[in-house]
C-alpha cells in the first residue's frame, strides 16, 4: 500500500517543517538541516527549566508535536525509528538551555541513552547545567533490566513541564520526572504491524491473534495471542497491569499506536473504564494518538497512581494541541427520555364529507397498485404501487381513529400514520408533507395553502425541483389550483404527470441513477399517483 | 485482519458510553439505548440557541466528539454508516431545544435529510423552532445537483457554534450556517479503502492508484487516479479546489479520514502550505481527525474564505478536545545554530610522560586487535578488536594535536575524537567516560577520581553493572586500586576480565542477546581490551 510521502530520506524534514508551518508561528527549527532536525518553541526565552525530548521520527505527535509552553522546550528528531546524533542533540541542547539549565527526557533504547548521553557530556564541557532522564515504563518483560521507554514518557513530558513552567529548578523538576517514571507502568497490544516508510509491510499477525507486549519500532510483541473482542484484549491488558495497581486512585493513558479508528478508541475506553480495574482508574489521558508506532493498529496503556500534585500537573494549561487534556473517569448518567416525544393521540371526530375524501384517495391507490408498479419496474425496482396502496389500506382501516373534523390533527396525524406504515424514502418524504401542511394548518392556513407549505417542505428536504421527474411534477400543478375546483386540479396533475414521460434529465430520487433510454416515454409512478388520487376525488364528487 | 471491537450491533453504544465515560462529566446521553442513541452536553441549559447534528456512525469523532460549549448541544448518533431514526433526531431535538429554538446541521444524504426533515417537521408541530441547513461542500462531482456532505461541516459547527455560543439567535445562527456551507468547498483522497465492522475488507485500490474525489461511506471515489507521491497528491487535490478559490485568503481545514499516520498528515500539511494555493491559506485548522471513513488512509481538505467573522468564531474557546483550533500558517523562520556547537581545538602542549602513555595504551590495543576479534566472535560479530584498534592508530596519528599537558583538555579532546572515529555503541560509551572524565578534572579532581566519575557516567547511561560481562567488570576494580600504582591496577583489571569468563547473565550490551551456553569460559572481550590497558602500562613502567 502506499503511502502519502515524497522521498523516502526527506519524511521527516518534510514533516516537520509541515508541522512548523501550521503552528500558528508557536514553533521553529534550527537552521540545521538535514542532518540537525530541531523543533523548538519560538516564545523560549531559557529562563526556565528547559524540557529536551526526541528519539527516532515515526512516534508523532511524540516529540515535536509536545513542544509548546507546559511540555518541551525543545524536540530532537532522528529519521523514522533512528536516533538523533550526537551532535543534533547537542545542538537542541544548547538551543534552549539558559542558566536554570536543561532536563533530558530520554525513552530507554540504546541508541537513545548513548547519543543523548554523550550530548548531555558534551554540553556540560561547554559549562551547561544538563540532567538526563530514562523513560522506562514497559511492563512487558519484568525480567528485562532494561524495559522500554513507551507512551508513559507522556506523564514525564507534562508534569515535568508544568513544574518547569511555573519556574521550579533543575533538580525538583528531575527528581520529579525520576518519581514518575519510576512509578509509571505501561503495555500495548496491536492487531497488525505497522508500515515502515519505504519498506514492505511485514504482515506477522494473523486473522484471530494480537501481539501483546509490543515495542513502538515495529519489534514484534513478547507473544502472539488469541484475539476475539476489545473486551477480551482489555482483560489480557489489565491483567498485565494488574500486579503494578496499588489501592490508591490512578491516571490511565490511553493512547492510539496510530491506526487504530476513533471508534474501536472509544470501545476500548468503554472496556477499559468498566474492567476489573477501572475502578482504580480515577482519570484519564486520551484516548488520543500520543506515541504512535506510524499506522500501528493497535493502543497501549499508561498507569501512573494519581498525587494531587501530579493531577494538578497534568490538567494544567499547554499550547500543544497534540494534548488531550485530563478528563475524570464517570459513569455515563443518563437524561430521561423528553416527555412528549410520543405526541398523544389526536381524539377522533366525524365529518363525513372528509372521510369520503379519504375512503376515495385510499380505494384509488389501492386500485392503481398494478399499474403503478408497472410503471415503477421501468425506473426502479417496481413496488411504487405495493408500497402506496399499502399504506391506504392502512390508513382506510384506521379511518374510525382519525380527527376526520379537525383539519390541522388530521393531517399531523396521517403524516404519522405513513411513517409508521409506509418504508422507505417515500414514506418520510409523504409524512414530511402532511406534518408540515398540518403545522401550517395549524397556524390558520386552509387547506390549499397548507398542502402548498408541506409540498415546499418535502421539496426542500428531499430536494426535488420542478422537471426532475417525481410526483412534484403532478403536485405542484394541481395545487397550484385546487382552490378553482378539485376537476381543475385533477387535469393539471394528469398534464403533469404525463410531461414526466419526455423528462430524461431525473436529478433526484432513485431514477437519477437509470439512463435516459430507459425513462423517456414512461411517466413517472409517483406523478401517476398524484394524477390517480386527483382524478378519482374529480370524478367522486361528479357522482355526488 | 481484527478490529478492536466486540459485537456488532453495539458498537455504537459502546463507542458513546466510551466516550461519555472519559469525558470528565461533560457529556451524557438520552436514556434511550438501543434504538435512540443521543449524546448530550451536561451543562446545556437550553438558553441559548441549540446545535444539533449527528448522521451515521463511524465519522468519529464526528459527531459526538464536538458537543460542547460552542460547538454541538447535541449528537444524534446512527449505527455504523446508517442514518438515525426520524424519532431519535425528534429525541435529540426535544432533549436540547428551548425557547431559542435549534439547528439542524445535516450532511446532505437521502437518509438523513429525509430523517432529520421528519424529526424537524415533528419537533415544529409539537411546538419548537427548528431551522435545518444541509450540507453539501464536496465538489468531486460539480455537475451534481445533491453534492454530499464532508468535512467542511466541521466549518458550520463551530462557526455557527460560536455564533450561537454568544447568544444570536437562531435565525442568524442558521443564516451564517447557511453564508459557511454556501463558501465552502471539499475533496478528498484515499490510497485505501475503509473497514467496515464486521463485514470483509475489500481491497478496491491497486498500489500505485489513488481515489479522489471519494465520499465518507466507503463508496468508490469519482475517479482513481495514478499515485506517485503526496506532492502529486496534493496537487491533484489543489486542481480541484482551484476553480472556487478567490483572491480573498483563505481557512483551510486539512482532514485525516481515519488510518493516515500522523507523520503522513505532516508531510501533506508540508505540501498544502507550499503548494500552487498555498500563498491563499492564511489559516489551518489541523491536520486532525475531524471527519473520518473510520480506518481510511486517506486525507480532505476543506476551504472557506475568511472573514474576520469567521476567524473570530473559528478561533473561538470549546470545551472539546477533538477541535484543534484554528492556527495562522506561516513560513517557517529557522533559529541560528548554536554558536559553540563545534568547540574550539585545544591547544596541542607536550609532556613527555603523558605521550609516552597514550603511545602504550594505542600500541597495546593496536596488538591486542586479533585477540580481541576473536574473544568477540563468540558473542558477537568478532569486530571489538578492529573497532579498538582503528581508534587507537588514529588517536595515536593526531598525538602532536593534543593538549598533552593539561588533563581536563585531554580527557575531553579524546572522548571527541573517540566519538569521530569509533563507530558503535562502545565508541559513544567511552567518549562518554572521557567526556564526563575531562568534565570532571576540570572541576579540579585528579585523575582517579576523574576517572571514576567518567566510569560511572559511562554506567548510568550504558547500563553496565558489575557482573554483567562488560569492560566495566574489568575497569571499576583497576580504578578503585589506581591510586596505588598501575601494577595494582592491572592485576585487577586482569582478575576482573578473567571473572567475566564465569558470567553467564548478560544484561546488557550485545553479549545480552547470546545464550549463556556460548559465553561461559570466555573472557568478555571489552573486559580483556581493559586488562590489556593496564597491564601495557604496568610492564612499560617496569621497563622505564
Amino acid at each position: 500500500m502506499s503511502q502519502f510521502i515524497n522521498a523516502r530520506d526527506a519524511i521527516v524534514a518534510e514533516a516537520i517543517d509541515g508541522l512548523i508551518r501550521v503552528s500558528g508561528g508557536r514553533l521553529t527549527r534550527l537552521d540545521g538541516y538535514p542532518n540537525i532536525k530541531v523543533v523548538v518553541r519560538s516564545d523560549w526565552d531559557r529562563s526556565k527549566v528547559a524540557l529536551v525530548s526526541g528519539g527516532g521520527s515515526g512516534h508523532e505527535p511524540s516529540h515535536a508535536g509536545f513542544v509548546g509552553r507546559g511540555m518541551l522546550a525543545a524536540a530532537v528528531c532522528g529519521e523514522v525509528f533512528a536516533s538523533p546524533s550526537v551532535d543534533a542533540v547537542l545542538a537542541g541542547i544548547l538551543a534552549v538551555t539558559g542558566d536554570a539549565g536543561c532536563l533530558l527526557i530520554v525513552k530507554n533504547y540504546t541508541g537513545d541513552r548513548l547519543n543523548f548521553g554523550l550530548a548531555a557530556e558534551r554540553a556540560r564541557g561547554l559549562g551547561r547545567k544538563v540532567r538526563m532522564v530514562i523513560v522506562d515504563d514497559d511492563i512487558a518483560l519484568p525480567e528485562l533490566p532494561q524495559a522500554r521507554g513507551l507512551a508513559g514518557t507522556l506523564f514525564v513530558h507534562k508534569i515535568a513541564g508544568a513544574l518547569a513552567e511555573d519556574g521550579a529548578d533543575l533538580d525538583a523538576v528531575a527528581a520529579v520526572a525520576k518519581r514518575v517514571i519510576e512509578a509509571t507502568v505501561s503495555i500495548g497490544m496491536s492487531l497488525d504491524t505497522c508500515t515502515v516508510p519505504g519498506s514492505p509491510k511485514e504482515n506477522r499477525i494473523p486473522s484471530g491473534k494480537a501481539e501483546l507486549g509490543l515495542g513502538i519500532h515495529g519489534e514484534p510483541g513478547v507473544e502472539q495471542v488469541d484475539y476475539v473482542h476489545a473486551r477480551g484484549a482489555v482483560e489480557a491488558i489489565m491483567a498485565k497491569l494488574a500486579p503494578f495497581v496499588t489501592d490508591r486512585p490512578h491516571v490511565l493513558l490511553l493512547n492510539n499506536l496510530g491506526g487504530t479508528s476513533a471508534l474501536e478508541m472509544s470501545v476500548l475506553a468503554y472496556e477499559i473504564t468498566r474492567s476489573a480495574l477501572g475502578a482504580r482508574i480515577a482519570h484519564i489521558v486520551g484516548p488520543a494518538a500520543l506515541m504512535t508506532s506510524l499506522d500501528m493498529r493497535g493502543f497501549s496503556v499508561s498507569l501512573l497512581p494519581s498525587t494531587e500534585a501530579d493531577l494538578r500537573a497534568l490538567a494544567g494549561p499547554v499550547t500543544v494541541a497534540a494534548w488531550p487534556g485530563l478528563a475524570s473517569v464517570s459513569e455515563p448518567a443518563c437524561v430521561a427520555m423528553p416527555s412528549d416525544l410520543v405526541a398523544p393521540k389526536p381524539r377522533p371526530s366525524e365529518n363525513r364529507t372528509v372521510r369520503v375524501v379519504v375512503d376515495q384517495v385510499c380505494d384509488a391507490l389501492v386500485r392503481a397498485a398494478a399499474d403503478l408498479n408497472t410503471l415503477d419496474a421501468k425506473s426502479g425496482d417496481g413496488d411504487t404501487g405495493s408500497t402506496l396502496a399499502g399504506a391506504a389500506r392502512a390508513l382506510a382501516a384506521g379511518v374510525d381513529e382519525l380527527p376526520l373534523d379537525d383539519l390541522p390533527a388530521l393531517l399531523t396525524t396521517i403524516g404519522v400514520t405513513l411513517s409508521q406504515v409506509m418504508g422507505g424514502s417515500s414514506g418520510v418524504l409523504l409524512a414530511i408533507f402532511f406534518a408540515a401542511a398540518g403545522d401550517s394548518a395549524s397556524r390558520g392556513a386552509g387547506l390549499q395553502p397548507a398542502l402548498q407549505a408541506g409540498l415546499a417542505r418535502m421539496q426542500q428536504i428531499g430536494g426535488a425541483e420542478l422537471g426532475d421527474r417525481t410526483m412534484v411534477d403532478a403536485l405542484t400543478p394541481a395545487l397550484a389550483v385546487l382552490g378553482e375546483g378539485v376537476d381543475r386540479a385533477a387535469v393539471a396533475a394528469r398534464r403533469g404527470a404525463v410531461a414526466t414521460a419526455s423528462m430524461t434529465q431525473a436529478r433526484s430520487g432513485r431514477a437519477s441513477y437509470v439512463g435516459a433510454d430507459r425513462l423517456v416515454g414512461n411517466v413517472d409512478p409517483g406523478a401517476e399517483a398524484v394524477a390517480r388520487v386527483f382524478e378519482a376525488l374529480a370524478s367522486q364528487r361528479k357522482r355526488d
